[in-house]
């Protein structure tokens, strides 16, 4: 594709997205809010399947995974020790005759060579501005009372790290994940939900003996492959880039990024960096509380400052891979199409259930109690009963429906099956009603 | 009980949170940040099974209702419209001696009558002091970058209802549902996670015809009561208190609030409340957007605005009350113990499994045996070998745990079956590890 069809295809997808209730622009009716956006119902249930395949392979399924949901307020103390209050920011020029302000390093030619890309207009000088939002708590507003959102989830782990391993008495490694929001003040927030002001992410600490980071990294690398397969992001559009030296943070020896072929260009899906004990020890010498590990072994006790893997995922460029991964037009005129091939584990509906037609009543009440038998079992299952069974195919298809359970007269008067019609190839079969919880259960196991 | 038992009971919830994991003080080794408060390991599982109970019996088992998940930051007009800029205030006042500040209608007995309860001085006059936490967004920083922290998820809910109502065209009523955070500048935050600055909400509003309010409203009700006794709240602790003409909100004509009996006294739980047109008709005139609900029936185009009942939940109020109501404390001595009386729904963790002994490594190999198939089945199920068997059952009792599996030499010697010792009253039974997907698929049903 050419760009023009890149540019295309994002459009589509906003367009998609909005139109069915996936994703909508934030206080929309209000004129919107830069760098917000909210979930619709289909793209709630989306980021619902997100996050509990992440849980169930991260936390769930594991024994040395510990989750922690701390308060997106945090002392502000926690973002002098990290240096967030004096470092965490970016370079912003203001045009000396617009007045618009534009991120320094996101310019087709940065100043001073650059002129405004709006007005042409000669650039002032390039100054640090600071991502983090701030809040004044309390009733009484002096500095004391400042507090920040935070911008990562990652130090709601650290400062919780004593809790956790003293409550806990977790056995080394172990991991403490969360998932929340972070918040940046993003000068020029942009691509839809990539670059946002108000983000999720989840995240990983994992706590291991200084020795042994190399292995744990590779580990943590193919867990996350996995993990992206496994929710269906296209695994020919995602390139693990390692940072070079010189480009990493100070503290970090090795670091992956995983970007995405998005329709805007390769960019950061995920992240993997071995952190060493920067956090704990900075949080240690800032708090002058003990952040170690402690443990008896044939030598007596033993302690340590545990070294950290951290592997990170935003939430929201996780919807927006799985949309563009999954993003399909097919066939020409009237038989075109879009669909969504996503996962049925992270598609909004698994199923959908129709009666051929609306006006049958006796396949209306076939149809409710098919309906009502694997809602049971999938609680996912819509019904769809509006209009011919075309267009209802082409509506499910959109919103990604990897199947649909049609109620016709050859269910009433034959054999009591059922039509399945698959997604992505549009083939049909017939099963009977009382194999389905068996026949569903295999194709979503 | 009296008083200071009652203050004792919620020491020693306090403190059993922090000491086994559910609950920590925000930002702690900073020293703490008023009014925040973070889940830990045990804690953030309640908190994720509260929210499924509550997703599964409000959302996904039913087909009329929508969720979504709204930016917590939104555009100012928003809070202009629904009047929280202006009215969404606490009254306040100040010590002239020692400059401390109070909520007035908090205070034991209110100014102008009362002194300072710390240092006996005289206050200055009463102001309101808006609740709404302030930040600035965008690089540019005059009053058009003004944003709130939402301090309720309901508007959230309203702004995107055209957008909902587009999307999804769903038959009324309908409702939508969304859980998220909100942010409220307390001047005392207090008692714990009771009233905190940083909440989680779980929010329904169903909009239904002008006409059918009352009938929804005793629904929603008993659907709210439902609830309350599925997930294990002590219902002789909870009271439905109708609010009286006068004391309601300007726009309701009928609202309930459920209190519950926390060791503190007898405060909000949860609120049940008819809003009328009110956010839906102040929203249409202040964005000049149309929110209404049309339909085709046999007279044509109807065009209406759809009145709200608004069933409304705090989460971590929820978790206190479900903490409150499970603590417990029987025995003598020795033999006296601590247990969470949680229903298994809720419980961190469903199963405990143990070697009878650490160091037999034949039983620790069946123990192991015997977790992995449960875990596989269940998710939620923890090993413990740790100490003798009696100091296990102490240490599950005190995080609720229904059920411990005991792998003993009678398992390996006689037939296959393990002891199951049970929370609540102790007792045992011995179940063939063939059996035990069963036996516990119907305990969990």
């Amino acid at each position: 594709m050419n760009n023009n069809e890149h540019g295309d295809v994002m459009q589509k997808i906003v367009s998609l997205a909005k139109r069915r209730g996936f994703i909508f622009p934030g206080s929309e009716i209000y004129g919107g809010l830069a760098g917000t956006y909210d979930y619709g119902p289909l793209g709630e249930m989306m980021r619902q399947n997100v996050m509990a395949s992440w849980r169930d392979k991260f936390i769930k399924s594991r024994r040395d995974m510990y989750a922690v949901s701390a308060a997106i307020l945090m002392n502000q103390k926690v973002w002098q020790a990290t240096g967030h209050v004096d470092h965490f920011s970016d370079p912003l020029v203001e045009c000396k005759k617009c007045k618009k302000r534009f991120r320094a390093d996101q310019l087709p030619v940065p100043p001073p060579e650059g002129k405004c890309p709006e007005c042409k207009g000669e650039f002032g000088e390039v100054r640090q501005f600071n991502m983090m939002l701030e809040t004044k708590l309390g009733a009484v507003l002096d500095s004391s009372s400042t507090s920040y959102l935070r911008p990562e989830t990652a130090q709601g782990i650290f400062v919780n790290f004593k809790n956790v391993v003293d409550s806990m008495q977790p056995k080394i490694p172990f991991g403490i994940a969360q998932i929340g929001k972070a918040f940046r003040n993003e000068i020029t927030p942009r691509d839809f939900i990539f670059r946002l002001r108000e983000l999720e992410q989840m995240e990983i600490e994992y706590f291991v003996h200084p020795d042994d980071w190399e292995r744990h990294f590779e580990y943590w690398k193919d867990e996350m492959m996995e993990w992206m397969a496994s929710i269906g992001l296209d695994m020919n559009k995602i390139h693990d880039v390692e940072i070079p030296d010189g480009e990493r943070a100070h503290y970090s020896s090795r670091t992956i990024d995983f970007e995405f072929e998005y329709p805007f260009g390769q960019k950061e899906l995920y992240g993997l960096a071995y952190r060493g004990d920067y956090d704990l020890s900075r949080h240690a010498s800032s708090s002058g509380e003990k952040l170690e590990y402690r443990f008896q072994d044939e030598g007596g006790v033993q302690t340590f400052v545990p070294h950290v893997i951290e592997p990170t995922f935003g939430l929201d460029r996780t919807i927006l891979a799985l949309l563009v991964s999954a993003y399909r037009e097919d066939g020409e005129g009237d038989d075109s199409r879009v669909y969504l091939a996503l996962d049925p584990k992270i598609a909004p509906h698994k199923i959908c259930v129709s009666p051929l037609l609306k006006n049958k009543p006796e396949l209306v009440a076939k149809g409710e109690e098919v309906f009502a038998h694997l809602k049971a079992e999938f609680l996912d299952v819509v019904w769809d009963d509006n209009g011919n069974i075309g267009k209802r195919y082409r509506r499910q298809d959109e919103i990604g429906t990897p199947f649909c359970v049609v109620v016709d007269f050859d269910t009433l008067e034959k054999d009591d099956s059922v039509s399945i019609r698959h997604r992505d190839d549009g083939s049909q079969e017939r099963v009977k009603i009382a194999d389905l919880l068996e026949y569903f259960a295999q194709k979503f196991a």
